[in-house]
């Protein structure tokens, strides 16, 4: 399968910021040509970009997809009565299919806002895959251990057997879900197989700053992130989910292990957590990614968004209007994710790399004048814009339209009476 | 003409939250029913909504339209940088036809986003209230007098004028830039000449803690607010855009004088400006709208982010989730606009106000589920679900596309022209 995109704007590196008009050509899941003009041939579909622009997917670092049940069914109240009241209580209700149902909708808007690729951490974690598998999405699936660290045996032949597909769309990776709500016994045995694999560990941190307070009585006086890299969690890298109440300390250990920040301004700023100092990771030379959270939280699964917020809280955060480039938001929400989700053959349209990508319609009025491309991207850049995306070379959103297998009207309808048993239940209890 | 809407979702207040099912009926500029079932009759036009949600278009109560020319042409630089470097020189080389043609970009924008009206303030207002009837907007065009406070009865036969066609889609009132820019001669004549209209004055009040400073250290300690209200400036009423660094005095003087607060969350975020106190609005019981402020600053034109960054942010700055209902901002999108606006025809869906609506589309996965459909339209909603917009009972916009006199692809040749030659002559400057 070969398919020409001619008449484009191409952003390569979306760091670069530099915008070149050409064609670029997909064959099989990879690109084959990025440049003026492809080499002839007998492609299957040849796509008239219009001067849209093509770019690199986003790729959303943190994700809970299957919450979507949870979108606008839990907002205004403090953080803890949306914890304790509404969350836990809908999610002991989740039943086997229902993860698998709720996470296509978050495909589906994943796809229509330009989103390739999503790293996933809930229950379920098979039917996570299950729904890369059956829409065409790419997932990496950061899988979590019991919490009494039993069956460790089990949990590594589950991350083996899912990454011994070659080529697939989904991918596992070990984690946990946070250091307050996980036992010594069992990080210690995670950080066992983790070493044993050789895979990095991935897990909530320091979102709160009740949080780290918290972690420091518990433990010495260690914060999330010394206390992890105490265990020999980050010996083979990995990263943090949220990370805005860091210290310098903390900063210096994930560069020193190589793990990565996945900010979610959205999710922080609703739940009203803070504000990371993404200028600070940014110096200290650790790798930034950018992530929604769940529906739940946020509650709009939208890399336009995160990334617009990430740059103005910063200019907020510090006071000065140049506090932040927008194309750091642009690199993190891009470059920043691909690198953090293990993906470096998603990371920019070259010949070679993986075809997961958008393409943006330049037409719409919020995209004019074309002053600055790349910047229009992440200030005035929204969902309504994007006009195709392609994950591993297929074609799974264009023009409004979904390309799945199963149809969205159908996919809506399941996920509506998953959701309305959880929040009946709930409402039993 | 009559065009029916059937199986609607139908908000007919926004502040209320209620969403209800039914149909809705217009007959020429007007709402003549909303209820179950319409009146059976020889409809000129049927919209089948498909469950979609009809509302009130939202007001976008601070706009220069115009400054699309500047967007993403001046990003990520220090506010008086920004200024003085970028948006004044390429101002001074506006000419007449400009504004024009580059309103006319914004017009497509504030459509395809569910806008029906918009508070304008910038130079040539003749040609704001132009680019409103030429594509069926809907302007209040703030007209400013000479700086010198000369020519006070051309100003005022200007407004007159424009203001004696009845059941216009364009109407002006006075105000001027801010205090930093005026001189209190001119402020004077113009307080004159408001006391003679009976008209409210609007102006841009305490956007930056150093424009506060400064006013005060030029009048004997006195705020904007204050300042102005000695002049007798508010006597019939008016209002602030930004109000980002207001005190309890001065929110007293807006109390009492019934002046309106239009909040710009969008462009004083980026311009690191602050956080504007809009729990403290609503606690003195000051009517609050938003707005986008221009396209040079913010950089969007989009009342879903204006609204779900007022409440994120009012979140962050009081460390508490729930300090703020998300119901406000839609409120403050909507009902708070009309009022700030003097369109209080256009405040509901209700039989005999004016056909200013927006139709979106439930069926796009960031609005599903459909848990609360109001906070939806606030927390994720976008201008991607925006499948109509009706001004004045007249679809202006459609299934993505405009249904306008002259094509989009028109509009935005002639802006990016006028934008090259502000940006090249900038260059050559």
């Amino acid at each position: 399968m070969e398919i020409l995109f001619k008449n484009a704007r191409i952003l390569r590196r979306p760091s670069s910021g530099i915008v070149e008009e050409g064609e670029l050509l997909v064959s099989g899941t990879r690109i084959r040509f990025v440049g003026k003009k492809a080499p002839s041939g007998d492609y299957d579909k040849i796509i008239d970009c219009r001067g849209g622009l093509l770019m690199p997917g986003f790729k959303d670092a943190h994700a809970h997809s299957a919450m979507v049940f949870a979108r606008s069914a839990s907002d205004d109240l403090p953080l803890d009565r949306w914890l304790h009241e509404r969350i836990f209580p809908l999610e002991e209700r989740l039943s086997p299919g229902d993860v698998l149902a709720l996470s296509k909708v978050a495909v589906l808007e994943y796809l229509s806002g330009g989103i390739t690729a999503a790293a996933d951490m809930y229950y379920f974690p098979e039917e996570i895959a299950e729904a890369g598998l059956r829409t065409g999405f790419r997932f990496l699936v950061v899988g979590t251990p019991r919490e009494d660290g039993e069956g460790m045996e089990e949990f590594m032949a589950l991350l083996r057997k899912w990454n011994s597909v070659p080529d697939s769309l989904v991918r596992f990776v070990p984690g946990f879900h946070a250091e307050y709500t996980a036992t010594e016994g069992m990080l210690q045995a995670l950080s066992k197989a983790a070493h044993e694999l050789r895979m990095p560990v991935w897990a909530h941190n320091s979102e709160t700053a009740r949080e780290v307070e918290e972690c420091r009585r518990r433990h010495d006086g260690m914060s999330p992130t010394e206390y992890m890299d105490s265990l020999g969690l980050f010996d083979y890298g990995g990263g943090g989910y949220h990370c805005v109440h860091f210290s310098r300390g903390d900063m210096e250990i994930f560069r020193k292990r190589g793990c990565h920040v996945v900010s979610c301004p959205g999710s922080n700023a609703k739940l009203a957590s803070g504000i990371a100092p993404l200028t600070d990771f940014l110096e200290e030379g650790i790798s930034l990614a950018l992530g929604t959270d769940g529906a739940g939280s946020n509650n709009a699964l939208d890399m336009f968004y995160e990334m617009r917020l990430a740059a103005v809280l910063q200019k907020l955060r510090l006071g000065r209007a140049d506090a932040f480039d927008g194309l750091l938001a642009l690199q993190a929400a891009t470059e920043g994710g691909a690198l953090a989700m293990g993906l470096s053959d998603s990371l920019y349209l070259e010949e070679g790399q993986k075809a997961d990508l958008a393409l943006i319609d330049l037409d719409r009025p919020e995209m004019r004048p074309l002053n600055d491309i790349a910047r229009n991207l992440v200030y005035s850049g929204s969902r309504d814009a994007v006009r195709l995306t392609m994950v591993d070379g297929r074609i799974l959103y264009e023009d409004g339209e979904f390309h799945l297998p199963e149809s969205a009207e159908d996919i809506y309808r399941k996920a509506e009476e998953v959701t309305s048993r959880l929040l009946s239940e709930s409402k039993d209890a």
